[in-house]
C-alpha cells in the first residue's frame, strides 16, 4: 500500500477475532470478560463510534459465556447497525425513560470481574457496581494494557501510511515563511497539509518557537515567529482510521552554535533510543537508551518527559516507553521515540519517528532527514 | 452587552464563588465534597481545560475541610496556571512515572463521600476507589444536578448575545438559495455564518428537509433540497464559551395549507410551553404545556422527544422539559423550549428558542420572527 491507496477493510471474521482475544486475554488475566464503551476499543472492535458520546449508555460486553453483545440506545441502534464489524456482534437496546443498568445487568455476573474502557464515564461504572454490587472491574490499561499494541499487517500498512503521509506535510511546510508570521498560522497551514495527504482527522499541530517551544506542551499561539528562533513542529492525526505523529525541529536561518548542540544531542539521543528497539527488550530500555544521552551531556534535567508512547487508532496510547515500564517489546508493537531538550524561556528542541518492533529490529514509519532543517 | 461586544471576564471571586456552592451543596447532599475532572464543570469552576482529555489525571478536589485544589501533571501545570480562574485554586502536581491516585488521596478523606464528574475517567474511578477503600462517590447529575443550572448575571448576558448571533445568522441563512442544493451545504453555510457571528465552536447544524426532517436526530446529508420541501434548521455552538440552540422550519417556496397547519400547531405549542415558564413551576409542566397543544390537535404520538434541556457552557446540560422532572423553576435558569411533530416518510416542523427565568416570567434570548419563513 502506498500513502495514497485505500486500505484493505477489515472483515467481519478480523473484528471477530479481536473480539475473541480479548477474552482469551481477560480469562489468562484471571477476568471474567470485559465491557467496552465507546471511545478507540469499541472502534477497533465493531468499528463503531457514535456520532457523539453523550450520558446515554453504549456498551460491548464481551465474556466467554455467551456471544459478543453490543447494548446500545434504541435512537441509536441504525446507527450501530451500519458499523463495519456489526455483523460480528449481537445487538440488544434500552429506550429513554428506562434504567440502562437493568438492561446491561443480564448481560454480566453478578460475581463476575471485568476490564472496562479506561475512559468508560464514571457515572456509568457506578451503575454498574449499583445494579451488580457483588462485581468487579479494572481498567483496561491496568487488565490488558497491550490489548490493541501489537498490531497486524493491515494495521501496520495504515500506520506507514499515515507516517508517509506526514512526512509529505513536513516535505511542504518546511518551504513556507516562518519569520514574521504567527505560530498558529504556520499551524494552520500544517493542519492542511495533514488533511490534503489524505488524514481525515488532525489531531494536534505544534509550533513551538523560540521560548515556547521550551514548554513540551505547547500547541500553537499568538506569538509572531523571529528570525533566529528554534521552532518545534510536532504534528500528527488519523488516516484511514490509524494515527500518525511526528516531531521536527527547524531554525528561522542559520541556528547559533548553542541551538545546533542541543539538537544534535536530541538527534543522538532519538537515534539511541530507536537502535535500543529488539524483540523481547523491555520497553523501559527504549526510555533509558535515550536519556542516557542527553543526561550524559548534562541535560538530564531538561529532559521533562518519557520517551515515547504507543499509537494505533488514537495517536496516544499504550505501550508507553518510561521508566518502570517492563513489558518487553514484541513484533509489531508500534509507538513513538521522541526525546527533547527543554530550556526554560529559551527554545526546545524535539524529534520524534514511529517505529514498529521486527523480527529484525526496528522499522521506522518516519523516514525525513534527521538534521536540523533551516527554514526562511 | 450587545451580541458583538466583549464580555466581562469571570473574576477570581467569581470562581471561587462557584466553588464554595459546590461545596455548600454537596454537603447538603451528605456528601463530603466533589471531585471534577476537564470537561463542562472544570470549565466553569476554573476555567481551565486541557488541550486534550487524556489518561493523565487532573481533578479538582472540593470540600469543606481545605482550599480548592487543582492537582495536574506538572507538565500541564503552566497550562492550568494560565487559566482564567487558577488564582482561586491551590496547585498540586505529579509527574510521568509515579502514582497519581497517591498523589490525590491526601485531598481526600478515607471514609468520605464525593460527587464525581460524569465523564470522568473510568480508570480513575477505580484508582481512588483502590487507593481509599473507604471513600465512596455519586455521579454529578444523580447527586447535584442542578450545580450549573442556574446563571448569574454574566452568564445570561452571554448567553443572550450568543442567541443574539444566533438570530444574525438565521437572518441571513433565509437569504441563500436552498432548491436544488445539498443539505451539507446549506449546512456550511449556516457554520460559517454562526462563525461571522462570533462563535468560536460550531456544535451542530441541523439541515432536515423534507423526509429528512421528520427524523429528529438527522443532521445533514447528501439528500438535494426541493422545491415545496419544508425545512428544518436546527444550530448551535459556543460564543465567549457559552451556547446558543435555535431552531427554525422554513418552507422553500409557497407552503401547502398540511405544511403551514402543522406549522402553526407547532408555533402554538412552542408558545405555550414558553407561556408557562415562571418561577415556582415544575420543569415537567413545561413539557405538558406544550404537548397539551400537540396532542389536542391530534399529533402526540408525533411528537417524539421532551420539550427541552438546559444550556450554559455546554449546549445540552440540566434541567431538562421533561415528564417526571420536578425541579421547579429558579430566576436564572435558561434551556430550550423546542416542540416538534414529525411525519415520517414525510417533513417535521420544531421551532426552538432559548428562554431564562426571570420574576416577571420568561425572557427569550431568541428573537426572530416564529412565523414560517419562504426561502427560495
Amino acid at each position: 500500500m502506498t500513502e495514497f491507496d485505500a486500505p484493505v477493510p477489515f472483515t467481519s471474521e478480523d473484528y471477530a477475532a479481536r473480539m475473541r482475544g480479548v477474552v482469551d486475554q481477560a480469562v489468562a488475566a484471571g477476568l471474567t470478560g470485559a465491557v467496552v464503551t465507546p471511545g478507540p476499543d469499541l472502534v477497533w472492535l465493531t468499528g463503531y463510534q457514535p456520532t457523539a458520546i453523550t450520558e446515554r449508555l453504549t456498551a460491548l460486553v464481551l465474556a466467554a459465556d455467551h456471544p459478543p453483545t453490543l447494548l446500545v440506545p434504541r435512537l441509536e441502534r441504525p446507527d450501530a447497525e451500519a458499523a463495519e464489524g456489526a455483523t460480528a456482534v449481537t445487538f440488544a437496546d434500552w429506550t429513554d425513560g428506562t434504567d440502562p443498568y437493568d438492561a446491561v445487568a443480564p448481560l454480566l455476573r453478578g460475581d463476575g470481574s471485568y476490564a472496562i474502557s479506561d475512559s468508560a464515564w464514571a457515572m456509568h461504572l457506578l451503575g454498574f457496581q449499583g445494579v451488580l454490587p457483588g462485581s468487579s472491574y479494572r481498567s483496561m490499561t491496568h487488565s490488558l494494557p497491550m490489548l490493541r499494541a501489537v498490531k497486524d499487517a493491515n494495521e501496520i500498512g495504515r500506520l506507514a501510511a499515515a507516517g508517509a503521509a506526514a512526512d509529505a506535510a513536513y516535505g511542504e511546510i518546511k518551504k513556507v515563511r516562518f519569520a514574521g508570521r504567527k505560530e498558529t498560522e504556520v499551524a494552520a497551514d500544517l493542519a492542511g497539509l495533514l488533511r490534503e495527504f489524505g488524514h481525515s482527522q488532525v489531531d494536534f499541530t505544534v509550533v513551538g518557537s523560540g521560548p515556547n517551544g521550551a514548554n513540551p506542551h505547547h500547541e500553537a499561539g499568538g506569538r509572531t515567529i523571529q528570525p533566529g528562533d528554534a521552532v518545534v513542529l510536532d504534528f500528527g492525526g488519523l488516516k484511514h482510521g490509524y494515527g500518525s505523529d511526528t516531531t521536527r525541529t527547524v531554525c528561522v536561518g542559520e541556528p547559533t552554535s548553542e541551538i545546533q548542540e542541543i539538537h544534535d544531542i536530541v538527534r543522538a539521543a532519538q537515534q539511541a533510543g530507536v537502535d535500543a528497539v529488539r524483540v523481547g527488550v523491555a520497553c523501559q530500555e527504549i526510555d533509558r537508551a535515550a536519556r542516557a544521552v542527553i543526561t550524559e551531556a548534562g541535560y538530564g534535567a531538561e529532559f521533562l518527559h518519557r520517551t515515547g508512547h504507543g499509537i494505533g487508532v488514537t495517536t496516544h496510547e499504550p505501550p508507553y516507553m518510561v521508566e518502570g515500564e517492563e513489558q518487553p517489546l514484541v513484533p509489531g508493537m508500534c509507538f513513538s521515540v521522541e526525546p527533547g531538550i527543554y530550556l526554560a524561556g529559551r527554545f526546545g528542541v524535539r524529534i520524534e519517528d514511529i517505529v514498529t518492533v521486527t523480527e529484525d529490529g526496528p522499522r521506522s514509519f518516519n523516514n525525513t532527514d534527521h538534521r536540523l532543517a533551516v527554514v526562511e
